[in-house]
């Protein structure tokens, strides 16, 4: 706060009308972006920043750090293929991998609700210790706070991470080039299909898994082959792949087709989708990234990431043009198309 | 989770006992230390942890990193001299000054109470860039979460921070000798009975505000100048002085004794404490920090932080022993004395 007697200090001027916040803020889509652009990162990143990125290079004394930061409210807690503690980890690896980081050391920060079962902690606990295990990263300390009953759902967990930055490598938005081609590395929708039916509101049944893992042993490979011939890569979560895609989109002022045909989708998620009115392509992922690949290289980061494990089903799903300009369109089977806009409203809250 | 067939993973034995999270396991006390020591710590860093200090040292490519996390769910998110963005500021700044590091980034993760008014989402993050700015560090990055309205209390905030740790420092209780002097660096209990007044629950008046500051500039002086002769330092936050002296005693099984004569200590928060049965020692300060420091170095360390701004009430105010071990004893002005425990049950929660 202003002290007293100093004066509105008067900072960057906001652009963002909306006299509330909503739960669509909160959903990856076009209005997450538009608070994030329009007034979390103007006050808090300064003026010069455009937007927040997965992940922040800092460079130390030498060390090429990348530090990222993540919050997980997702409900229920645990799901089929995975918990909150899992995708807490994961998606902490995942921002650092997706800007060319190895991951190095995490916290963790709980807030736990008053009369959350010590067990449910516990599982949490164990399963962060062990995912983080598997991705070969350290959790090195933390906060625990504590609210009354009824002021928070059960726990929510907020992740940082540092990782080092691989070198030659140079990832972002200013890299990519017309003609490049787009790198998907598995099936879509896993995790907000599973997510949803986890919540038992539909009267559906599949034997669908959350993707949530590390895509550290598929990425890995792919920028120690290729490094320069990678020019851009996200996570696909929140908002889904037309999210980041047009995310890309907007930042180039480029135009990216992608092939609907091309798309990898369990016939699970296509089938909960149809049902539903939802695109396959606004649903949030949590194991998969996209890369935008030099074409001299498609072929070899193609064979390089089919040939890592969890890599078996990437495949390239569309390219980099001119046109549309800042847009992303989707060529059906039939050849028809339609632009694919980003993220509108939040149809599945808290999904991570 | 473990994956249907792999059996259930053994991992680290846990001693915590309560059945579940109560408010007590979030005030800074002896629940907390409780919950971390035999729970959180063992399953999260693994069985050589030591429990959770303010920040964790990271060697990473020659460069002395420290990476600390905090959590903050204050209510009211505005009071008398700060607001909630500033503490997480500022309480984030603290934890690294105190480990004996420099901030360099902080990371801003939010979650956010649908309904909330852009007003007071605005108000904060303003209050953290400024805060930043005074401070001397960079929020690089975050995330931003919504959720169902009742299902948080207006916002919450967690903060990562990384530093650069001073060279010539080394802090931590292994460091800690009978014969130390503790240093206090002003008056305790501001921010704490500043909250409780805050809440209106009481008819109660006082001219009081937190003390939430940057303690860098009373900090950096004192440890450019003396580093080897610091042995030891805590900013004490929730639990207050007694618990962080406790915590100190326990780590060392040496004797703290301190003269509550020398406490600083305003007439308001004294009366306050006396009016509502609490002890100023363990009311929660959020711009103040001890420091033990070796006997010859005593008097130029208390030239050193009374010339810095902020630190004119600087003063030692007990010493280290052998006894009583592993606990902390008051002398008061009559020559009485009484041990004094770490905080049990959680008289003011959600302070900070």
């Amino acid at each position: 706060m202003t002290p007293p007697g100093e004066g509105a200090t008067p900072g960057p001027v906001v652009r963002f009308r909306d006299p509330q916040i909503e739960m669509a803020h909160g959903a990856g889509g076009i209005a997450s972006r538009r608070l994030i652009d329009s007034l979390i990162a103007p006050l808090l990143l300064g003026s010069g920043a455009r937007g927040l990125g997965d992940a922040a290079a800092l460079p130390v004394d030498g060390a090429a750090l990348v530090m990222t930061a993540d919050g997980f409210v997702v409900t229920p807690l645990t799901f089929n293929g995975g918990s909150i503690g899992e995708l807490a980890i994961n998606g902490t690896v995942n921002d650092l991998v997706v800007s060319g980081a190895i991951p190095i050391a995490i916290t963790v920060t709980l807030v736990l609700e008053a009369g959350l079962p010590t067990a449910t902690l516990e599982a949490e606990l164990r399963a962060m210790a062990l995912t983080a295990a598997r991705a070969g990263v350290q959790i090195v300390g933390g906060d625990t706070k504590v609210v009354e009953h009824g002021k928070a759902d059960q726990m929510y967990i907020s992740t940082a991470g540092i990782g080092r930055r691989l070198p030659n490598v140079c990832l972002g938005s200013t890299e990519v080039r017309p003609g490049d081609r787009v790198l998907l590395s598995g099936p879509i929708g896993d995790h907000g299909i599973t997510i949803l039916l986890a919540r038992g509101e539909l009267d559906l049944e599949a034997d669908l898994c959350s993707d949530t893992r590390s895509v550290l042993p598929m990425v890995q490979p792919l920028l120690e082959a290729l490094g320069p011939a990678i020019h851009w890569m996200r996570d696909p979560t929140r908002g889904g792949v037309a999210s980041a895609l047009n995310e890309l989109a907007l930042d180039t002022g480029l135009g990216i087709t992608i092939s609907e045909e091309s798309l990898p989708l369990r016939l699970a998620v296509r089938g909960a989708c149809e049902l539903l009115g939802l695109d396959p392509l606004h649903i949030a992922n949590e194991g998969q990234f996209l890369a935008v690949v030099a074409p001299e290289a498609a072929d070899r980061a193609l064979d390089i990431v089919r040939a890592a494990p969890g890599g078996e089903e990437a495949r390239f799903i569309g390219e980099v043009g001119t046109e549309p300009a800042a847009a992303v369109l989707a060529q059906s089977r039939y050849g028809g198309t339609r632009i694919i806009d980003m993220l509108v409203g939040d149809p599945l809250p808290r999904i991570c």
